[in-house]
């Protein structure tokens, strides 16, 4: 007798449309042997954006440790009528040495389920710097608060998975949204009340609009838990200005409500200041706090190595409803082991720069700055070419490695899914449509990550307006 | 107001064993000074196991591409006079520079969610290669149905969370088992349905067992599945034999259940032919089998590198049920966007060693048949040191990393848990008590991993035996 092997139709109903169809023709297009470029998502040194050289030579240190003493060694030996090689920095060799005794059992073995002690110490130090936190001013990061993950990712999906515990339990997003929150709150059977920043005033916030979304689901007896914000934002690349983020917290605190604070972004901000929720979120003791970051964005965009962690500030058991919230996210991430070792080892470099005056210091600065800087001008090259389509605007400032601008004048029965999808068979220019994000009903926007080549752009830019405005004429 | 902020049951109730009390204990037991040998969990390097030269070097290289060329210039300048450093080989400076062109876009970039296709294809040839398919004989194992994963546990629980669709699905495990299958299903709010290898046979099968757990379940109205077996076993460290494989199989085939087949162990035979499922299943074309296998076990124990795959045959769409299955498994994959690349490059690694005649053969050969030798001799002396225990047995030909004796007198009122902790205070040795993998009622177990060094085991197993002959007898 055949089982039934029918499968679980949350995962079957959820979507994700950053590698939805548009990824999928562009697969397609590539295999054909079309030239792509993939501004669908966030992934820099996909498009050529370089790592940071501090962080790779360490890594490469860290995976083969006889090569530290052998570059001690090799850099007396050299003949002086030879060119001198590119040697590593003694502050490197030396660091990498001192993190693998820290690190103990090496790169090889599992670590700790939340990861090694003195990383999450590294991340508490990052953390109270960041925010100004000094002894007897502001509240101090808790190592034991932090959990290592394999990117942001792991770290959003395992603490939903905490808190919805039935379908009738709902969480606040920000509509447009990452995909990973609908996504998961979708598999997780659990309730997405949209709320709605205000993208004519630069995707700011008011807290009338969050109480309106919040009295609406509450009216359908969901169990609003938590709400979510990004900022810097994805998809908008927006940055949330200081009221907004305080009168989310008012919000917060008033209704009961836990914060998930995702911060990837943190470090892409062109010159505006970061305000972390942490550091708003100040000596408050009731509101759960869930903050993530990763090695994944900023100027380092180590994508592909899943570096992340989430620190908690008050756990919900503090306030005596869910005793041990730490031992339990503990239990969850065990079931996994640990997170990998070389994602824990870049949110230590992450957390520890090298210091001015440091040998490495100037090099990694230049890259830095450069990295930032490349970026910042890039968006700047898009916003520009936005003035020359018909009917395009593009709001808030310029925040992540994200523009969102809106079409204000597509032909009529064209969605910004077609409009997408005509964009990357003309042009080979792959971005994602506002509506796989979600997006206020009626508007049409499209999300392009700033990162290809300046070269890159200069060369499609031109075709894109010309596109566009053979696009809307008809 | 406040928010109900409780939390998912189905997390709270899920246990996880190794990582639990004893973990802690020893936790606290190494913070006061106390030395600790950590069997509790099967992980190599933590316990002094070397990692393979040629995969470390690799990776060194693949964190910092210039240098690959900075190796070969180095070699043509050191004074003749000079001891010669150990270079690297010209076979692996070309083996990673060919690597970083297939992967295109570095390390740091994220790849395709089910991992580059050029890896893909070298698991698909490891696999063919393993099972001796070769043109015309035997089934080929297709690309793209192989995905990397961060570990094994990864695509475990993805493949469980998409089978279990509601409370009255189940999923038949072996007792004892390893704890992630328990806790993923009590997470997913699944059924557990036991069934029990037999112990004093070497951990064998028969079909009629099997049956027997089944019928129980369908009585109870449970919707069984699928069927997870895992060989060679964790926790038991048996090798199944090739007529409990075949029975398996009839046994899923006659049922219409998915076969999970973890082989994570499958280079821990110690001289034992292997087995796989896919092999053994042959040309089968109505039962599904997901195949899993990591780079964290075998010889190689990168555990803390996450690296992993499986690979999926039959897929339950092919039978009509279920259109689109592996289209599905993609779209959960890209929600966390990919596996991390450092394990991606290990299931490269693992799947391509170094041919017979190159020039890192004999140091890699070396290196990998010194360690397999190493953890039977290890098996051997701890087999050995049970004959002076009173009332131990242990069962099964040595597989895995793992011992799991029987006592068959433990004092009244002591349980396996009283028993380990007792033990881990007074020798330091941390293992896991069999009622954490679960066991046939009235019996009583604990599990070793057989990793530490020998002079480690030389003395605390006189020290065990003395310890394990006074607690029984009281």
């Amino acid at each position: 007798m055949p089982a039934d092997l029918s499968l679980n139709q949350n995962v079957i109903n959820m979507d994700y449309a950053v590698r939805g169809p548009l990824y999928h023709k562009a697969s397609e297009l590539r295999k054909q042997g079309r030239t792509v470029i993939p501004c669908n998502i966030g992934n820099p040194q996909a498009l050529g954006q370089t790592s940071v050289s501090f962080y790779r030579q360490v890594l490469s240190l860290l995976e083969y440790p006889p090569h530290i003493n052998r570059e001690r060694t090799l850099k007396g030996q050299i003949r002086p009528d030879i060119d001198s090689q590119e040697w590593i920095p003694d502050y490197i060799l030396d660091f990498s040495e001192d993190f693998l005794a820290k690190m103990e059992t090496g790169m090889g073995a599992y670590t700790d389920s939340k990861g090694p002690l003195f990383i999450r110490e590294a991340v508490s130090r990052f953390i109270d710097k960041r925010d100004g936190v000094t002894p007897g001013n502001g509240v101090p990061s808790i190592p034991d608060h932090v959990f290592l993950t394999d990117g942001a990712s792991e770290g959003i999906k395992c603490i939903l998975e905490l808190l919805i515990a039935d379908e009738n339990d709902g969480v606040m997003i920000p509509i447009p949204t990452y995909p990973l929150y609908s996504a998961t709150i979708a598999r997780l059977g659990g309730k997405q009340i949209n709320y709605y920043p205000d993208e004519e005033s630069g995707w700011t916030l008011t807290k009338d609009s969050l109480e309106e979304s919040l009295s609406k689901a509450r009216r359908d007896n969901v169990n609003v838990k938590a709400i979510v914000v990004i900022n810097p934002a994805n998809p908008t690349g927006a940055i949330l200005d200081r009221k907004s983020i305080l009168e989310i917290i008012e919000f917060a605190g008033k209704n009961g409500l836990a914060i998930f604070s995702d911060e990837v972004y943190q470090d892409n901000l062109y010159g505006s200041e970061f305000l972390s929720f942490a550091k708003a979120l100040g000596d408050d003791k009731n509101i759960p706090l869930f903050s993530f970051h990763s090695a994944s964005k900023g100027f380092y965009g180590e994508c592909g190595h899943r570096g992340g962690y989430f620190e908690v500030r008050n756990p919900p058991g503090s306030q005596g409803s869910n005793p041990g919230f730490i031992d339990i996210l503990f239990k969850q991430a065990s079931v996994n082991l640990c997170s990998n070792t070389t994602g824990q080892a870049l949110i230590y470099l992450l957390s520890s720069p090298p210091p001015e005056g440091s040998e490495p210091y100037d090099q990694f600065n230049r890259e830095k700055q450069g990295i930032l800087a490349d970026l910042y001008e890039k968006a700047g090259m898009i916003k520009e070419s936005f003035k020359e389509m018909d009917g395009v605007e593009c709001f808030g400032k310029v925040g992540a490695m994200y523009l969102f601008p809106r079409f204000n004048t597509l032909p009529a029965g064209k969605t910004d899914f077609d409009y997408c999808m005509s964009l990357l068979e003309e042009t080979g220019l792959t971005t994602v449509n506002g509506s796989g994000f979600g997006q206020k009903e009626g508007t049409h926007h499209l999300r392009i990550a700033f990162l290809p080549p300046k070269d890159t752009l200069e060369d499609v830019l031109p075709r894109w307006i010309e596109f566009h405005n053979n696009y809307v004429r008809g």
